[in-house]
């Protein structure tokens, strides 16, 4: 007998059918003699309906009481779950974030768990109910009920597996696992049985929706295995776990790219010390997240820093690098929001420079130019122009041989 | 300085609009230098259509589930309902009815309050903030969220009314307070300054739906003054209020009429005792509510028994009454769903024998028949047909000179 924390993403459970089908599902596992706590996030598309009702009632959008709203989205959806699990014969019981012993900051929005104390949740397991935890929530130490943020139901159910000792943690979406690259680019890319953590967090940095990072990070934080897998075809997905020793090491798993940044340049800044810090505490300020800087080398004194940033946030940038520039003394400062990122991943890397190589001169095949580079140990990103970010995808996938079954 | 405790019903808050026009009123009365709590119920029909979504996904409906969905309505409402004060520069907080300190039993989707500890309610008024209080719900002895049940919302204000000690206890609400007859039915109908509860509680047994009957009992209870007034017109209401002295007593108040019920009469029942008794205990073990019963006098060692139940229990009642006809020798069995009862009531009728008969004259006299009466201290019911029930009303409205101005 495991016990195993099954996670539903809003699409697993966008209305009643859906909702039946995962019940039906929970109930299988349940009956295979399974233990089985369930996170599940809100139906469809009911935060953005909630985000939405916000902005028509109010143009401040107070943390707790925004917190407080969303959380009723992931409240329905467990109590339906449920509902649905008690017609088919299997006892179990919702638990807000709250009831579930989920204690949080009091960051609200974007809470973080301090601790959980699953009483509650244990008891129910003893008593061979199903807990239903509502996703992605918990309670303040002031006693308030605060909201992880987007994805968050991924962290608490990888939270719940760590705090219960769960065997795996499965996280039920709504794509098959994780890919060598973007399926719907690339139609024969392949899904991977298996990925480090290491290679799923550039992954993610690079780009891939999910799961989501913050929870990947917790998963490998705490040893948690995570398997990524289908609520639609229910077929074994990829497992996302420590790297072994014995794990084949591929050259390269993964191709993603990424069309939400934005690139400026900021020209002629004098090469001394302290600008560039002036510039990004600014932007650090403003909560804006700067993911790639180049800056090139010095001529004449002066310099070109390039950085990218998520690209609703590019006016914001530009507005603030723009006031300082009188202060930094740059001559100039062009935002571009027409760049994507495509980046390889993979854990083999690390021993093999002649990759670097092999995607350089792969994008010069396609006739695409490199604009930025920026690497880790076990990953590699070009910005590229947007509109030929597909074709890039398609060409490294091809050239690192990523094609075919898993 | 006043502390009022103000409840907004679902047509109050349908929409974002609404929403923001519900919070500059009581923004209005906090700038009066009035301390403000409010209890709120879930938007326009939002708890009709969770009621329709758990009907999609179950056919059982286990209790805890339910209230735990159902609550999720006002959870939101609530919310909105804070952004839309701070929107307008009113602090304000949310809070659920377990973080309002409503301790209630464990009956589910009909929970009762056992007690209420108001702590971050004073804590927030005592902050110079709104308290927003979510409708109908608590947090039952063992933990769980219960649910107070339909129209609880109106309980939910007077109990915190009461436990605050407030100076009132203000029901807005889609209808500009208790009249002398139903305005749609008799156009001249006449708003009341002021009922007493004993007043409204008959009111509310003859069909009356506003404000909640539980809430009056409570009330009552515990001497909460009620005004009953418009969220649409703002314009001041009717208070309920305990019967005072002074009070002018008027012989007739209103005239009520309910077309909510239907009628059983068993023939030929002999006339021995313990029979009814068996019969209506059958009916109470079923949950049904029976209203009026009469007996009529015996004749060669046999009585019919007449009496009203809900109409959607006919069908129910019919079938229990049916079985257990052999077992208590009646000889015949009618169900009539085309009844109505119409109600006079006035505290003024204790000491005024008189209205009795000019009640069955002026039905006589609009060849109307009387099949049931009932009677109560300040109350007079006469059962008769359906189709006629909007006639009686209007006729015992002129009978009684209840029309114009208050």
């Amino acid at each position: 007998m495991a016990l195993v924390v099954q996670k539903f993403g809003g699409t697993s459970v966008a209305d009643a059918e859906r909702i039946r089908t995962v019940a039906d599902y929970i109930g299988r596992t349940v009956r295979h003699g399974h233990q089985v706590v369930v996170a599940v996030s809100a139906m469809g598309k009911e935060t953005d309906e909630l985000l939405h009702l916000a902005s028509q009632v109010s143009s401040t959008h107070p943390g707790r009481e925004m917190d407080m709203l969303i959380t009723a989205g992931e409240r329905k959806a467990m109590a339906l779950l449920c509902m649905a699990l008690h017609d088919i014969g299997i006892a179990s019981d919702s638990f807000t974030g709250s009831q579930a012993g989920i204690i949080t900051d009091i960051d609200h929005t974007r809470a973080k768990i301090l601790e959980i104390r699953p009483e509650r949740i244990r008891k129910a397991l003893d008593a061979g109910r199903v807990p239903v935890v509502g996703g992605s929530q918990g309670v303040s130490v002031d006693r308030d009920v605060t909201f992880l943020g987007r994805g968050g139901t991924d962290t608490t159910a990888v939270a719940l597996a760590q705090a219960l000792g769960a065997d795996a943690c499965e996280i039920y979406t709504d794509v098959s696992g994780v890919f060598s690259a973007d399926p719907r680019v690339v139609p024969d890319a392949r899904r991977l049985k298996r990925v480090s953590f290491e290679e799923m967090l550039e992954m993610n940095a690079a780009g891939c929706p999910k799961p989501a990072m913050r929870s990947v990070e917790f998963a490998r934080n705490h040893g948690v295995r995570l398997h990524v897998r289908s609520a639609f075809t229910w077929e074994p997905g990829t497992w996302i776990t420590e790297e072994e020793p014995s794990m084949e090491q591929a050259l390269v798993s993964a191709v993603v790219s990424d069309t939400s940044e934005a690139k400026l340049t900021v020209t002629g800044v004098p090469d001394k010390p302290g600008i560039a810090a002036r510039m990004f505490r600014a932007l650090a300020d403003r909560s804006i997240n700067v993911d790639m800087i180049e800056q090139n080398v010095s001529v004449a004194g002066t310099t070109d820093i390039s950085f990218t940033v998520p690209r609703e946030d590019l006016t914001a940038t530009h507005a603030v690098v723009e006031s300082l520039r009188p202060e930094i003394g740059a001559t100039g400062l062009t935002a571009d929001p027409d760049i994507a990122t495509v980046s390889i991943i993979g854990a083999g890397m690390k021993t093999q420079p002649g990759v670097t190589a092999t995607m350089f001169e792969t994008l010069a095949a396609e006739g695409i130019n490199i604009e930025m580079i920026s690497t880790s140990a076990i990953r590699l990103t070009c910005v590229i122009r947007r509109d030929v970010s597909e074709q890039a995808v398609a060409a490294l996938h091809r050239a690192f041989q990523l094609e075919g079954a898993s």
